[in-house]
């Protein structure tokens, strides 16, 4: 199909409808290659739906009314050299700082908890064109040490990690991944 | 609602159709008492759905198309003490033996993977009116030693561990689970 004298318009519309897809399909093609390569088993959890209508047309059966749920764990979750990892990924069109109103209450409260049984927990956040690793105990302290309402980028540059590209691998966080675990 | 004269038909008919779904709440109902009491951090994932169509109603997305996926990996995942944790549930009517194609293509080689990279994955078996934890070591051990197509009994109490009740919760398996990560 093609929009004449709109390409523009549509292209815009289009990005931003997609914004988070294209962050989650990053992270997607991240976890392929690193199941593929027996490095990692990294997995998106599927979208959380309440059921309300289910047919059977005789040899399969097709839902035919449910709504979304809101999440109230990360998207991501599996295992990674022994240890238990979890994370979300969180994109925002603000340049500078992160808002923490990007960040559930429930994922916020889940995010201490999985910390607390000594999970790897964090989040990939783009921001300003470029992915970092935040691990939860940096968000745990900005939150219980500043009365801000985001995260300052500088703040994200210091004390999280950037994700690097390797091949075609826009979005490889298991080297970043590896400095928390290591230290 | 009663059903005179048809109890007993009427009662068996719901037992069968719900027999997976109770076994899935007994589990749901030990992880909960173990989230609210910060003992482990397990959930159910969602049931995997492709989404067909989508209407939205002015405030919300209401899903008015999707299908049922196979899952590839197993029901529960999450953490105890540290460790990662994933299994799933299986009920067999069979008294004495666990017929081993309960256990999909897809779902065995997550469990010969997850077990790979460290992990502590295994199956709770309903079998003759009891409960058992069997750790992917002793699955993997049965499939490449021995040609049966199906566990005997023998086998899951011998090398499984018999889930007991604790309180109100009829699945307590986080005490077995100690056994295996002691172990």
């Amino acid at each position: 199909m093609r929009y004449p004298n709109s390409s523009k318009t549509f292209h815009k519309v289009i990005s931003h409808a997609n914004r988070g897809m294209v962050l989650e399909e990053l992270i997607n093609e991240a976890n392929k290659y690193y199941l593929e390569n027996d490095l990692a088993l990294i997995y998106k959890k599927p979208t959380p739906i309440g059921i309300v209508n289910v047919k059977s047309d005789g040899t399969k059966k097709i839902i035919t009314k449910a709504f979304f749920k809101e999440p109230s764990t990360l998207d991501y979750n599996g295992i990674y050299k022994g240890r238990y990892i979890e994370f979300d990924a969180k994109e925002t069109k603000n340049k500078t700082s992160f808002p923490l109103a990007n960040i559930s209450k429930n994922q916020l409260s889940h995010i201490y908890a999985v910390n607390n049984h000594k999970g790897i927990v964090f989040l990939i956040i783009s921001i300003n064109q470029n992915f970092f690793l935040l691990d939860a105990k940096s968000i745990i302290s900005f939150i219980e040490n500043e009365k801000r309402k985001s995260i300052p980028l500088k703040y994200i540059e210091t004390h999280g990690y950037k994700i690097n590209q390797k091949g075609f691998i826009k979005i490889n966080y298991l080297d970043e991944l590896d400095k928390i675990i290591g230290g």
